[in-house]
């Protein structure tokens, strides 16, 4: 499964997708499949199928424990071009991903793909590892000064970008072959059973790591709190697990919160998130036994205490709260406003606790809140979710991972799956440094805007026009109701018209969507 | 995948496995391989994987429900020759596998295999449908009238017997294609989320079924409580599931509870209990954080017993105990003698209660406790697991699935997998009905000697000759120590040698073996 890489970086053999926007039909050496619309791409064949183990090869009393990453990485057979996949749940806080390519630098091994779920400001180190040639290129977020590497055009191979559900659905559906799995895990025993509730580098849970230990090839579980068989609750099978290392510090507590995690202080999120939950109660969106899903930002996390406050005062309670958890939604479960927390990554350490401690407060994964390529998933059974964007356009296309500047800086995350749920609100300030956040054209294409219901300014609010229900449900509204064409002159009115941004031809990395088709790319910045 | 099979029962073309057996190399039609004993085949490929699935062929509100069950099996798409799968949480109190055949047999379908993780005396009208044609053969355990059945050679095809985790291996690698899955579930939701915990027919767990929800085209869900999304905890996952269908009763919950659940009376049997206790001491087994398995019989339950006396006396607790949970393993998790129950099947309502309420009380499957073709599985950290049989032979082979008159009888369970742990006791009588219990050579070899360590009877103890181990530590023992043949020529002293059974040439089912190899089959019986 080893892959030599075409020095090739596209710029030409493009096509146009089915939401108008040239993408490529291969990305580094591999073919890829243009966008053909939502639900439009028919999955082709089988799933991805690993070799048959047998316990014969697996020591009988299963005791795994190898002495150290190194020695584990070795056994696993390491080599060029294999792709390395670690999981982001410690965040900021992550001590094991840039070690690893230590080791294979170290070892002079070349060209491998690094395939987080999510990067971070602490993984910058690896920039030297893809300046030498050590990591090929990144499939996953690159965030931060990776996303500025990558803009620049430094990065040897094309960037490949996924939601969380699309990762998840490119190693089940086998467009990525993960050759080495490393799952840094709070608590694990010997035989490989791990979890995130336990130990002093708790974070919570570790489904970001589900798919990579069911389809790896080798799969390395590596903790600071080795406990005795069973390692309950399991979050991650030791059935799935080959090596088991123990190694002194696996996380940095402090930093696994990172994010804003206080409600804003700001008067004008502060409106925008009064301005989201009248829309959503007007609506009649909230009612007994509805579910939501808001993210971990100062604004969502407003949103969420309106909506705490709104059941208070009603005697109501939701069903259930998806996304990443943090006090405010551990306050709602304790109070009783809230019956079930499924959650996919602890924002914060009250969420942890909760997690460990309350029985209603659930793990997920990406396979049941996001998979597209799955009989359903979690997130189209949600109600209201509400998320940010960077840019959004006159037919409510949006970006989430480049910045008005052009610069690739964030990860789609869930962001393109929790599109699915039954009313998805974008509250986002009109403009943002004095350029207005509606565009004639975004500068990537991260969600289609059938599926983007409402966007909700301090100016007013814009509900898309295929949302007639909506529409008709708000006509007599008090709320500031306008077309997303208003709310563009406005913002322009005020900031005149924001100049076109120039990029170099040269694809630098590319967006997925949900089901593995490509949706639009990122090119190269001009620098000046 | 549907397969035509042929009519010709196997009584020629056999080869010597082996263990010294002559078994089939082709079975209905298939091919299958020869045992070659222990940690010996390489399975070689991939395992199965199912067509990729997407959401857009879901629906997009989450909600599966299909009116009826013959509705379900319509949209499964039931034909002739496919194979159904169901499983035995309900034990004898399942109401739902016999509707389906009902439902077939009423459509004209012939030739399905029925695939049950175990039978038990309610599936016993089955029988007219296996005479019709509807069902071509069982593949799962035959047990009391269907066993029968199967001996007089009146079943189409050849049966196929696997143990629990054998099951799971089947289906895994391919060697099974389960067409349709029905599971039986004590509360769902619309989405298809399930659980044995909840509800009024609350079995406990319903791990059995998690090979055919991850493996099977087709899966529907039934219950008879269905809750709204989601259904917590689901032992079941939604995103593997097709349609779900309300039924008014899904299982009889007081035949749920079946089979021996309560300690022995019968001094033959305590004395056995004692002995096999008492042996545990003896060889340093039972020490703080040690870990056993014992099965739902009298003796094993009086055995568990023991445990908790020398524990409590001795201020130690077990870390885990394996197997079926009933009131007493329970009462020693609340008292604090056991730190953990990793429970595949409950046997009573208080092990219901139990997992339902405790944390510690935890669900598993054959994936996490019995794959052979796994990364290692749970069996094998077992530190001593007591297990029952029918026959034992000289060389500590013994048989689980015919009877001393040579009708098959009983199922494979998890007997074969729990050989595994680090030291496997049979405790047995030395004679049931005056016909001695260990043999020559046994009817049907379930499991090779080299994996049995000790047989406990009420006239001696047998340790085997490869547990060099176990013989020093007890070389000064008060306890009867004597050798499997002195036990042998004991019982022949008093009951006279057992007459040897008739069989005729044909094979009516095969045994296979925790990898999926043919150990041993079993033959028709000659008719008086």
């Amino acid at each position: 499964m080893i892959f030599i890489f075409s020095e090739m970086k596209k710029t030409d053999g493009l096509v146009k997708n089915a939401i108008g926007k040239l993408v490529p039909t291969e990305v580094n050496g591999k073919p890829v499949v243009p966008y053909m619309g939502v639900g439009k791409y028919r999955p082709q064949g089988r799933k991805y199928a690993q070799l048959i183990s047998t316990c014969a090869d697996y020591p009988s009393d299963g005791n795994k424990l190898i002495p150290s990453l190194k020695e584990a990485l070795i056994k696993s057979g390491l080599k060029d071009g294999m792709t390395i996949s670690t999981h982001h749940h410690f965040r900021n806080g992550d001590l094991i991903a840039v070690q690893i390519f230590d080791i294979a630098a170290e070892m002079g091994i070349k060209d491998l793909v690094w395939y987080p779920s999510a990067s971070f400001e602490c993984h910058s180190p690896l920039i030297k590892y893809l300046e030498d040639g050590t990591i090929h290129h990144i499939e996953g977020s690159m965030n931060g000064s990776l996303g500025r590497f990558t803009s620049k055009g430094l990065m040897k191979g094309v960037g490949v970008l996924r939601s969380h559900g699309g990762r998840y659905q490119a190693v089940q559906d086998g467009d990525v072959h993960i050759d080495i799995a490393v799952i840094a895990s709070p608590t694990a025993d010997p035989f490989g059973n791990a979890n995130g509730v336990d130990g002093p580098a708790a974070c919570g849970l570790i489904g970001f790591a589900l798919a990579d230990s069911e389809y790896a090839d080798k799969v390395i579980v590596v903790t600071d709190n080795l406990i005795p068989f069973p390692c309950i609750p399991w979050q991650i099978q030791g059935n799935n697990v080959d090596y088991v290392v123990q190694v002194e510090q696996v996380g940095i507590p402090e930093k696994i919160v990172s994010g804003t995690t206080e409600v804003t202080k700001s008067p004008d999120r502060l409106l925008l998130a009064e301005m989201t939950a009248k829309f959503c109660d007007q609506a009649g969106i909230i009612r007994d036994g509805f579910s939501f899903q808001a993210g971990a930002g100062g604004t969502a996390l407003s949103i969420g205490i309106y909506f705490a406050d709104i059941l208070r005062d009603r005697g109501m309670k939701a069903r259930f709260a998806r996304g990443g958890s943090n006090k405010y939604l551990v306050n709602m479960l304790d109070e009783g406003l809230l019956e079930f927390i499924l959650d996919g990554q602890t924002f914060d350490l009250d969420g942890v606790k909760s997690m460990r401690e309350n029985p209603n407060h659930v793990n997920t994964s990406p396979f049941t809140s996001y998979n597209y390529h799955g009989k359903g998933n979690f997130a189209q059974l949600v109600d209201i979710t509400i998320l940010g964007a960077t840019e959004v356009d006159l037919n409510f296309n949006a970006n989430v991972v480049t910045h008005s500047d052009g610069v690739l800086l964030h990860g789609i995350g869930g962001w393109q799956n929790c599109l699915f749920s039954k009313c998805t609100i974008l509250p986002i300030p009109l403009f943002r440094d004095r350029i207005p956040v509606i565009r004639d054209e975004v500068t990537t294409i991260c969600g289609p805007g059938e599926l983007i219901d409402v966007i909700v300014t301090e100016r007013g609010i814009a509900i898309n026009p295929l949302r007639k229900d909506l529409i008709e449900k708000l006509k007599n509204s008090d709320l500031p109701i306008k077309t997303i064409r208003e709310l563009k002159d406005e913002a322009e009115k005020i900031c005149g018209v924001p100049a076109k941004i120039e990029f170099e031809d040269e694809i630098v990395a590319i967006v997925k969507w949900v089901d593995g088709t490509v949706i639009d790319c990122v090119r190269k910045i001009k620098q000046k």
